[in-house]
């Protein structure tokens, strides 16, 4: 059973999501904390709500990665809830050392598009300015770059001629939905393997 | 109708596709010539096979791209033969002048890719090697850069665990022999207009 401790830095339907699919039975894991890097993100309350441990990390000085003190930090809180394997949903940092190394093949992501296109901030505005006919999103494992590491799951969503940046985002999130749980799905069910870059998805659990 | 010359360097599949779609009576386009800068390329015989005149443009000194001489060299062939709309089929150059600026919103290419992801060369094994979970192709509008022009048609593959750049390859044309016929039928029936980077489709036909 996976030990998942959730990051975050928003609303947390990410987080909404993969509570619900081990709720339903679908997903053999247990969400043991949700960490956030800013105070009053509404994951935390949402967390809280839902009788999951909660708390704000603060990773100061830095505002745009995750790195020394504050990676310490994050670490002695999931430590002191027993987790072995994080989930970043809507966590705006880059992840650094110390935090980087410690879960190896353990920590992954979900980007709000087909990578390695649009990887970054606002990823789905960045494909309609493009004229991508198709959008999506990713789940991967976490490396030292930016949106790069082994992919594990990807869903397509097609831009309408009539999107705006809020009615793309809300399309794409529908797939991240079902993306995140079906990912974390293979992983407990030891299915998953890293060969290089790519990931292989086995047909049944190990005997 | 439009009075289309193809421009290729292989095998020709996608100008098989495109005549057999105009063959059904799904596209209301002619093809006028074929036209390719490999004076052994298949898609000339193919094309010869099929009653549709086929000639080699010489490109020389080139190696990458079509320009100066070689492209006017072509243009008088488009010329000749009452082309009024360019498609690109496996072509393996880069366009420059005057070649790119005698058609404008009137040349198109399909690329192996869902773009922006995996520009250039042997995208489907750029796709495998990154680990992508999934590929696909792309029909766009030619513009000076390599495969940045407005997208008119996307379509997604799945990339198996098992598959090879051959396998993966196969199944990206397959989808490429659906998507070109259709973007050309979208074109042929006045449903596109492009808008900045961004190709509009209308749901009718111009009244």
């Amino acid at each position: 059973m996976l030990k998942i401790g959730v990051l975050g830095s928003g609303k947390g339907s990410n987080f909404q999501s993969i509570y619900d699919a081990i709720a339903a039975g679908l997903l053999d894991a247990e969400i043991r904390c949700v960490a956030a890097d800013v105070p009053d993100a509404y994951i935390l309350e949402r967390a809280r709500k839902l009788g999951v441990p909660a708390g704000f990390i603060d990773c100061a000085p830095f505002k745009t990665k995750i790195e020394g003190d504050g990676a310490q930090r994050m670490l002695d809180f999931l430590a002191d809830h027993d987790v072995d394997f994080v989930a970043l949903a809507g966590f705006m940092r880059i992840v650094k050392e110390p935090l980087l190394s410690a879960f190896p093949e353990r920590m992954v992501n979900i980007h709000p598009a087909l990578l390695p296109a649009f990887p970054g901030l606002e990823s789905w505005k960045q494909a309609l300015d493009y004229g991508a006919k198709l959008a999506g999103c990713t789940v991967h494992f976490i490396d030292a770059g930016m949106d790069t590491g082994p992919i594990i799951v990807q869903r397509a969503v097609a831009v309408h001629d009539d999107d705006t940046a809020e009615t793309l985002h809300a399309r794409i999130q529908i797939e991240e939905h079902i993306a995140y749980p079906e990912a974390l799905r293979l992983i407990a069910d030891g299915r998953v393997s890293v060969v290089g870059r790519r990931v292989r998805i086995a047909a049944h659990p190990p005997a």
